[in-house]
């Protein structure tokens, strides 16, 4: 989905993408997810099924364009303080967000999808936050480790746990940030 | 799917399940995912398809049932004389496996079906190798890492990478297992 990229805001093609996202929304909001078809959407979203066709090509991949959407970090990390502060109250945030039922769907849309652009782009957003606390971080004068070594020893190992059944609790979300920080000190 | 962990061996509801297992392995090795039905499916293994749902439930429960089946270690991990070079030839294995196109596809369906049984049991098989070049480290009387750890530092940030497109190589998987060795000693 390289389409939403170059959409002129306002322009047809943007009304016709926030019109059909948010039938999506509305509708797994209403009814679970093996209900939702591409007719149900059309008719919500006031635009013909070819349009979505065309447009998505198929309905996972417009679930997964909606999940991307809502996976977008809308705020800055919350500043604690202190560059280990910021991590562990980002990571505890990251690990129950992404653990809850509405984030396990989103993250399942995601990677559900045959071409791996959506889900690309999900660690991007997450490689963007670290990168945005690492900069803080330095900008204190605070020894901060590599945005990928947090990648590595932080993010994935919440991510893994989650989708293979073994949600990490705080004190274990604690220990990464605390393991990663000690390093690069 | 508890169903098949009680399955007497050559009784009929394991010779039921082979022959579905064999079925859809088959399909899968002809046609695109996609165009995989139960109907076909319960064709090609000479059973109903009453027979299918009754057991699965639905086609992607079904294929996430095969997809651990394929996922199961069938050999033991390389010894390659050390701790550390066990876990390099198997975490190398592992990325190598895991990345390829099939690979995927079998993550992607233990990862769909909604239960999370299925996604447990593959992180399970992993643990084990981790755990049997645990245990012939120890008996060679070298320090080798938590298996826990193993799986956050090594296991997640390949399995990560490889989910959100950016597959690591043989260097990357060497510096992760290089990291978690020193940190062992």
């Amino acid at each position: 989905m390289t389409v939403k990229e170059n959409l002129r805001p306002g322009g047809r093609s943007a009304r016709v993408q926030a019109s059909v996202h948010k039938a999506v929304r509305e509708l797994l909001a209403e009814m679970s997810r093996t209900e939702v078809t591409i007719p149900l959407i059309a008719g919500k979203a006031g635009v013909t099924p070819s349009t979505i066709y065309r447009r998505w090509g198929d309905l996972q991949q417009l679930l997964a364009d909606v999940a991307v959407d809502r996976l977008r970090p809308d705020m800055q990390p919350i500043d604690a303080g202190s560059g280990k502060a910021d991590l562990e109250a980002w990571a505890e945030q990251y690990a129950e967000e992404m653990s809850s039922g509405p984030g396990r769907e989103m993250i399942r849309d995601v990677l559900a999808a045959q071409a791996g652009a959506n889900a690309c782009k999900c660690a991007e957003f997450t490689r963007q936050q670290i990168g945005l606390i690492a900069e803080r971080a330095k900008a204190r004068g605070e020894a901060f480790p590599d945005v990928e070594r947090v990648m590595d020893q932080v993010v994935a190992p919440i991510m893994y746990r989650i989708l293979f059944g073994d949600v990490p609790d705080a004190a274990r979300v604690r220990d990464l940030v605390a393991r990663v920080m000690d390093a690069a000190l």
